[in-house]
């Protein structure tokens, strides 16, 4: 029994908080804004789990309004949604993420990215970067966008 | 034998437009304008159920441009797709939309769309909505996107 | 053993350039930017499958910023990536793309164009097209996107 989700997310640039991204930190990166510590990449994978699974989406999952998400590190997010997942017999199968976005520039931090982030999975985390060549929110510096899609079985 | 697909809509807010999103009427709530209802949650459930099974878009399948189109209920377009799916022996497995969008507040009425768009359907439809954070065109309140990813699977 | 992997790109419109799309020719259409020729489609499937095998991104596949990538037809990439997938007894299932642009006009050459990269990945590549109502860089004209979802198998 298999089944597939999708879940994109986009946060603003705060230049001066610290950037989390892919659930590792990026010393003199301009940060993001929004609830928790604006993890892009982790948000669009916890979407896409919920999704596959049909077990609602990030909003329902953590109360992003509540006191105490304030800079929460959402890899604990992520977590939060395996359990759930787990709950009900899911275990991914894989999960590839795009990230759409001039800064940081990932690539030389990409394997150690996916190292992270499919020790936090338990299992294939793919995470692509790429710019949006200029055009639009991503390409005017205004933020990062993420888009993630999860496979995931039960017997 | 199993097929992924993925479609993609965006539709701008025409205020003065009953709001039809996800297969639910939003009384209140600005509509969107576009062919037909401008249901992009419909729309891009469409698009991704005729890309996994290979019979061509939206707009191949419905003329979009023809008369009698105009505020079409989109159910009828998930039911059409359906339809042609089900004539090369496809049926779904489960497709995920993730909706972008300042507006209208979903998550109160999530269950309610989701069990109206899977019995649509006739297997799990998980919806998810998020905003963009400010950023894009759904973040400065000029439309909504939707996001739709289906499994399909055949003997 | 099956895999999802997604891919997103986008280019900005350089119309003095000649247009590459969807790996076809299209005379008297205003052409893309970017590394290579700009085929966005050609590069979200690159990224697509990649990420679906754990195997990097376009980025790393082809140094795109090195001499000889000017201009160079994207198929080439695309070959390329199904060499490395080949090479891990990875084979594609079916990839499914969506553009979106105001331009060219997609659904007259939608047929040849899935032909033709069906036959390039030797699996079937579906490809939709949409407008986007107007909204964001691809609704003003100013280039194209595309998002491609791929799913790949092995023994
Ligand atoms: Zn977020
Ligand atoms: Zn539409
Ligand atoms: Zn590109």
């Amino acid at each position: 029994m298999i089944r597939v989700g999708t879940g994109v997310d986009a946060h603003a640039y705060a230049p001066d908080a610290p950037l989390r991204l892919a659930g590792l930190d990026w010393p003199g990166e301009p940060g993001l804004s929004g609830h928790s510590d604006g993890d892009v990449a982790c948000h669009a994978v916890v979407d896409a789990l919920l999704s596959a699974a049909g077990l609602g989406d990030i909003g329902g999952l953590v109360g992003v309004d509540l006191p105490g998400t304030e800079n929460a590190d959402s890899t604990g997010f992520v977590r939060l949604a395996l359990d759930r997942l787990g709950a009900e017999g899911w275990r991914p199968v894989n999960i590839s993420v795009q990230i759409v976005g001039n800064r940081p520039k990932f690539a030389p931090r990409r394997a150690e990215a996916e190292a992270r982030m499919s020790a936090l999975v338990g299992a294939p985390v793919s995470l692509g970067a790429t710019t949006s060549d200029g055009l639009g929110f991503t390409g005017r510096g205004e933020g990062i966008a993420a888009i993630a899609t999860a496979l995931i079985e039960r017997d």
